[in-house]
C-alpha cells in the first residue's frame, strides 16, 4: 500500500524554507498503514507539476500534494491539479461562507477579490473545510488513484490532515500495519554498537529491518516490520526490542515511542512531586526552551537563570567572584556552584548548569572552543562532567543541551 | 542549469526525521548559479535508488546525493552507486588513514571491520575527504552528467558541501547568475499585502519572479531573476525591491538577506554599545536562546531570567506581589514590570518581557489559552501589547517571540 507525497513551492527549491511539512504527513500515514514511496518537491511550474503528478500516480495509491494554493498570483497548484484530473474550477459556496467567517473573526475588512478566488475549486473534488485558512482542502480521484491538496502553512495542513484526511484514507483503503520501536542510546559510537549487536543483526528475522540513527551524541536504533495482522507483528518486534534492550541496557536511554528524555525526566519528576530549574550559560536558555516546550512543563519546572555575562553569575546566583577568579569560567566547579544555587534560588529539587564556550570565538579563558561544563545537582549533591564538543556553535550548543538531559535523566533516575 | 538532490533514507520517508540537508544543498546550489529542479527522498532500497538515479540522469546536469553512507548494513547507497555508474568497489588507502585517524583524534578504540569497509569507494570516484567523519564525499560522472554522493550527518554533509563540492562544481560548469532578494514585512496578511502591490506586481518585467511566503505574524516577498550577467540581474531585482520597500514603507522590517531580525537588532545595540535582556513567561527561554544562537551574542546580551512558576516572578524581578494580585499575572501592567526589572537586575539598556498561556490547559487566571502581553523596556521608558495567538502550543510561543523581537527592533529604531 503506496503513498507519495509531493510538496510544491518555489521557497523549498531554493532552500528558503526546509520542507518540514513531508515529515508531518509521512509519519501521519505510517501510522495507518501506508509505506511512502517517495516525496518529491517541485517548482510552481504548471509542466513540472503535471509530470511528477503522472509519475506519483503509476507508483501510489494515494498522493497527498501540499503548497501552491494561497491567494496570489504564484500558487498555480489548484488550476494545475484541475487540469490534471480533467475538471473545471467552480465557486463553492460553503468555502466562501467559511472565507467570509475567517475574515469577521480576525477582524479583518471584508475579503479581498483575490480572497474569494480562493473558493473556486474542482467541480468533483470533495471539500476538506479549512477552519484555520482559506484554503480549503481538496480530494479528487483519477483512475482510482486518490490526489489529496493541502495548503502549505503546516498549521493549517496538520490539522486538516489529522482531522480530515486520516478518517477517510483509513476508511477508504484496506491497509496493512506498520510498527516501528526505537530505542534511544548515548555515548557509543554507530559502528560500535553494531558490532556489540552482530549477532542479533544476523538473526533477526528477515522481515523485521533494523535500522540506525546517528545524531549528535546519541544513536538510535529502529526495528520496523508490516503485516496484515496488528497484534502478531507488534509482538514480533517487541520480543526482539526487549532482547536488543538487554544487550545494550548500559547505555540504553528508553524507547522513543515512550517519549522524549524531557518528557521521561517531567513525568518522574510530577510522580515524585519535585521541581526542576536551570542555570545556563553557553547553552543561552535553551535548556529552558526546550523544557518549557511541554505541556504541563509548568507543573514540575520552576524556571531558569541565563548568566550570558561572566558578573551575572555572581550577581543572580550569588557566585562567589573568588570561585570564578580561581577556578576559571569555564570549570566544573563553577558549574556545580550554579547548579546548587539554582536550585536555591528556584527552590527545586534539580537544577541542571551549564558553562562553556559554543564560539566561534574563544571567549576570556584558556579553553578550546567546544569546552563545555555540565553540572547537575540533585537532593543528594552534585556532579558535574567537562565535555569537548569540538566546533561549530549551533553542534555545541545542541550537544550540550542533549547531554544535560542524559546527566539529569541519570541523576533522577537514582531517586 | 539543473541539478537534482536526493535524500536517501528510511527515517525520512516514515517522517522520523526531518530533511535539513536539501534546503541546505538547494541554498548553496543557488547560489551559484543552479536551479533545484526536483528534490527527491527515497527509501534505502536498491531498485528505488536506480530509477531515481535514471530519472535525475535525464533532467539534471548535476545531482548530488546524501545519506546511507553509513557503516552499517543498512546503508547501501555506496553500492548501488557503484552499480550505477558501472564501477567497482575498491579500497582507498587515504580514506582509511582518515578513518584511523579520527578513531585516534577522538581517543577511540581501533577502528572495526565495519568502520574500514568504509574506506571502500569507486575505483573512479574523486574522493572528497570527510575530515568530520569516517564516510568519504564521492564524485563520480555518467554521461556527462555529475554525481555526488555525501554523508547524511548534517555537520559533515555541510562541510563538505561548502569546502569540496561548490568550489569544484563552480569550477566545471559555466553558470548563469541567479539573485534573490526577500523583504520581510510584518502585520499585514498576504492578500492584504498582494492588492496593495497589484499595480506594482502586473509591471513587474516578466523574467523578474514575485513570491509571497505567509508565515506566524509575518509575509515574505521574494524578487528573484536569472541571467548571464550578474550586473544587469542585480540591478534590476534590486530596482524592483526598491521600489517595493516604498509602496510597504509602514510594514517593513527589512530584506532577509540583510540580516534576521535578530542580527539587524545586534548590530544596532553593539554599534551603540547598548545592552539587552530578558524576562520570560509563556516564551519559556526561547527568546533567550533565539538570541544566543548567534555569534557574538555576549557583547550585547547580558542574559535572562525564566520565571515559569508566578512566585518567582516576585522572587527574582521583585515584581510587588499586590501588582501580580491586582491585575492579574497575564497583564499589560505585569509584563512592563517584568522588563523594566530585567533591564535593572542585568542592568541592560533595553529589555523584553512576556507574560501568557501558552496551553493547552488555561493557567491560573481567567484568559483565554493564547493570550499574551510582552513589553519592551527602554532607556525612555516601556512599552507594551496585548495579544491573542489562538490555540497550538507551539504556535503561540513561535508567534510570542517573533512579535517580541519585532517590538523590540521598533523601539531600538528609535534610540
Amino acid at each position: 500500500m503506496f503513498a507519495e507525497i509531493i510538496t510544491i513551492g518555489d521557497e523549498i527549491l531554493i532552500g528558503q524554507v526546509v520542507d518540514t511539512n513531508a515529515a508531518f504527513i509521512a509519519a501521519e500515514l505510517n501510522k495507518i498503514g501506508f509505506s511512502i514511496y517517495q516525496i518529491s518537491s517541485v517548482q510552481d511550474e504548471k509542466e513540472h507539476i503535471l509530470n511528477i503528478l503522472g509519475a506519483a500516480q503509476k507508483r501510489a495509491e494515494l498522493v497527498i500534494i501540499t503548497g501552491g494554493l494561497g491567494p496570489t498570483k504564484d500558487d498555480i497548484t489548484k488550476e494545475v491539479l484541475s487540469e490534471f484530473v480533467e475538471d473545471q474550477l467552480v465557486s463553492n459556496s460553503e468555502v466562501e461562507e467559511n472565507i467570509k467567517r475567517l475574515f469577521k473573526e480576525f477582524n479583518l475588512n471584508l475579503p479581498l477579490p483575490a480572497n474569494l478566488r480562493q473558493a473556486m475549486v474542482p467541480s468533483k473534488a470533495t471539500i476538506l473545510m479549512n477552519k484555520n485558512g482559506t484554503a480549503p482542502g481538496m480530494w479528487m480521484e483519477k483512475d482510482g488513484v486518490v490526489f489529496i491538496a493541502l495548503p502549505g502553512v503546516p498549521y493549517e495542513m496538520k490539522h486538516l490532515l489529522t482531522e480530515e484526511v486520516i478518517p477517510r484514507v483509513a476508511e477508504k483503503f484496506t491497509r496493512p500495519y506498520i510498527y516501528h520501536s526505537t530505542l534511544v542510546t548515548y555515548g557509543l559510537g554507530e559502528s560500535a554498537v553494531a558490532e556489540r549487536i552482530k549477532e542479533f543483526e544476523e538473526n533477526l528475522a528477515k522481515h523485521v529491518k533494523l535500522a540506525y540513527l546517528p545524531s549528535l551524541g546519541k544513536v538510535r536504533l529502529r526495528l520496523s516490520s508490516v503485516g496484515a495482522d496488528k497484534e502478531s507483528v507488534t509482538a514480533e518486534v517487541d520480543a526482539a526490542m526487549k532482547k536488543l534492550q538487554g544487550l545494550l541496557s548500559d547505555i540504553v536511554v528508553g524507547l522513543e515511542e515512550e517519549s522524549s528524555i524531557i518528557e521521561r525526566i517531567g513525568k518522574i519528576l510530577k510522580s515524585q512531586k519535585m521541581f526542576l530549574s536551570t542555570a545556563e550559560s553557553c547553552t543561552g536558555g535553551k535548556i529552558a526552551a526546550e523544557i518549557t516546550k511541554f505541556p504541563g512543563a509548568s507543573s514540575t519546572f520552576k524556571g531558569g537563570i541565563t548568566a550570558y555575562e561572566t558578573s551575572l553569575k555572581t550577581k543572580l546566583l550569588g557566585l562567589p567572584k573568588k570561585l570564578i577568579d580561581t577556578y576559571n569560567v569555564v570549570s566544573l566547579e563553577v558549574a556545580e556552584a550554579m547548579a546548587v544555587r539554582s536550585c536555591r534560588v528556584f527552590d527545586s529539587d534539580f537544577a541542571v548548569a551549564t558553562t562553556g564556550i559554543a564560539g566561534p570565538d574563544k571567549g576570556e579563558g584558556d579553553d578550546e572552543v567546544g569546552t563545555v561544563c555540565i553540572a547537575v545537582a540533585t537532593p543528594k549533591g552534585v556532579v558535574s562532567e567537562k565535555f569537548h564538543f569540538g566546533k561549530g556553535r549551533d553542534r555545541v550548543i545542541e550537544k550540550s543541551v542533549n547531554k544535560a538531559f542524559e546527566m539529569l535523566l541519570k541523576e533522577i533516575l537514582k531517586i
